[in-house]
């Protein structure tokens, strides 16, 4: 016989550092994180010792340290999800595996950096290294492209292209993810908000993508707790958070994997692979969903995602996004918190906290009413793909 | 509810390259592990490209790399477990909750490096980093600490000092590896008999281990296949080998984990967390076993995991070694193709490999007679450890 995830693991923690640039945060990636599992844990209604899984993040902390710093005595389970972006829904799947066997009660998947204080995405190392995609740097570089927007802005150009649309589609996803981190005390661009006209004058970084395509280099890190359904109802008695079910999650690699340009079909993702995988453990499809939270490390990525994840058919993304219907009070918010492009870059993990805060129903000024589904998504380095359909009752 | 992984996946297919030194492979370490892998995905009976998982190696080859080499066109999970020679044996544990929950089909788990023409693990490079034991490199280098067999005997030492033994009891583990290897055509010391004299005349490392407790430098790489219980049983029948089943196993994290000096107890290792879960989930015990492939970067490793897998009480190693009983032929044949010891190092893999053809009564020479149950264990860098229950019928 096989097994079903769906609904065996819930989430039942969140817990984040501040988000900030100027100075930066003062903190090590390692303290960024642990921080961030603290107060996951003790959101969670736990003691940090009572964890007994990790879910070690992208960079800065490994299980071992992990274990030694929170006083976990017998560590069950150490794993790792290598998939950029990616990662931090893709662990995700990872817990609910080792939660609903047994391997371990209580497992936290963290993920955060020094993204404006020390490395970041978009430079090279003093040693010519690449912080990010670094194997396809290894491609590509000798070409001049050797940034993550450059990377990128190749199937944004060509989707642009076949589908014929305008950058004004783009510029819309920057003017709904700024709108939301209006209402988002934790969001960096609070105060700050974005018209189409200031999109449109902001300057060229890879065309198609300007300035105000791009995510936002922050210190900070997210984290949640996953454990079992039944754990997590009775932790719910105790701090009256509602579990956060989740009801569908795969993830998806794109073919080849290692190679953008040299693929048959530049919008086949890893997410094309992922989505209906996921919706089909769920039983619940994308026009199930209240709202969505999209991994956005670029505007034109959003897009994309909104495609494969079955929003609406190939193509239909730049009228899809634009006339408000991602935005709070439209059809399908998306991005409630402000996203990598308004709130923080924590390699989406902060998509994962917000969706939680949604289904609790506790998400404050930018509450969804009556949300009860949500999906979450993540990208990866080479279009690595994870989707996870969340619910709550 | 929660779920047991008992008896829930199979190990279906075993592959290995040549294990060699001399002028070492004349190959990457990724061309080492992808041959390992096509190598087990034939014994399989399948196609590369009907994989659908992968467990990433400890080093030299990525996900993305792995697919794109294979021809994989839709992988649907790819995990990394990072805990040494402990990584092979939960680096299972995560393949079979993948397939028991229908997020892949097949899971290739492959492992080794270009430990003899490439990098070394007693080697520090030239930029002063540290092959193996980095972090724990950074507590006691300062100390003049820098390459396991240091590291480790430590703890022989203090072991050999509390329970009052001779070197005789060490000796005895490497003459039993090497005798294994007699009989094994893939062993790098076949050919090269070993006798208690010898070893007590090898040269000094780092007392109580000598040149002859320390195990191969060796390039190659070996690899398994996990799959359904069920798909198992279809399987054999194109194959005609057996299934192995995978009846328990777990992991376990040494406390604190990145700091062996400073525990409480010198002896408690993951291991002694790892085992007794395992056995709980085969509901089979130490006394059961037919055999056992213990992981052997040091011949006092062996006694250690021994104790605390329960074959003995902690303090009975050293008279449990001696005597035959863990030859072929003895009441407890460990390390039946030579181990690290004596046939090669590639991270433990191949004492899965051994394991599954002990089940299968593929073993040739050194089979043992109607082996049904086998115990494998794998050693991790801080003292992190795993155990494997693996059953045939």
């Amino acid at each position: 016989m096989t097994f079903s995830l769906k609904d065996e693991a819930c989430i039942v923690g969140v817990g984040e550092t501040p988000y900030v640039r100027g100075e930066g945060s003062g903190m090590s990636a390692a303290k960024l994180i642990l921080t961030a599992c603290v107060a996951a844990i003790r959101d969670a209604g736990l003691e940090p010792n009572e964890v007994d899984g990790i879910m070690t993040p992208m960079m800065g902390l490994s299980a071992e340290e992990f274990a030694a710093n929170l006083g976990i005595q017998n560590l069950r389970y150490a794993s790792h999800v290598d998939m950029g972006g990616a990662s931090s829904v893709a662990s995700v799947q990872s817990a609910a595996l080792a939660v609903t066997a047994g391997v371990a009660n209580y497992v936290v998947v963290p993920n955060g950096w020094n993204g404006y204080s020390g490395m970041r995405a978009r430079e090279i190392g003093d040693d010519g290294s690449f912080p990010m995609g670094a194997t396809l740097g290894n491609y590509y570089v000798p070409f001049g492209v050797n940034a993550p927007p450059q990377f990128y802005s190749i199937m944004a150009r060509r989707h642009m292209y076949q589908y014929d649309w305008e950058p004004e589609a783009l510029g819309a996803i920057a003017v709904a993810m700024r709108k939301h981190a209006q209402l988002n005390d934790k969001a960096y661009m609070r105060g700050r908000p974005l018209t189409l006209e200031d999109y449109k004058a902001s300057p060229w970084i890879a065309a198609p993508y300007r300035l105000l395509d791009c995510c936002l280099e922050t210190d900070g890190a997210a984290a949640i707790v996953v454990t079992t359904a039944e754990r997590a109802r009775e932790l719910a008695k105790r701090t009256n958070h509602k579990p956060v079910y989740i009801s569908g999650i795969a993830e998806g690699h794109p073919y080849p994997a290692d190679d953008i340009i040299n693929r048959d079909d530049l919008f086949t993702i890893g997410l094309s692979y992922a989505a209906p995988k996921a919706y089909e453990m769920a039983g619940i499809g994308p026009e199930d969903a209240d709202f969505a939270e999209i991994y956005d490390c670029f505007t034109f990525e959003v897009l994309q995602q909104i495609e494969e994840a079955g929003f609406c058919k190939r193509g239909e993304g730049p009228s899809f996004v634009q006339g408000g219907r991602i935005e709070l009070g439209g059809k399908l918010p998306i991005n409630t918190h402000g996203g990598l492009l308004s709130e923080a870059h924590v390699i989406g993990m902060n998509h994962l906290v917000e969706a939680t805060r949604q289904l609790r129903g506790e998400a404050g000024q930018r509450q969804v009413e009556n949300a009860s589904v949500g999906v979450v998504t993540g990208w990866g380095d080479f279009g690595d793909g994870s989707l996870a359909v969340l619910t709550s009752k």
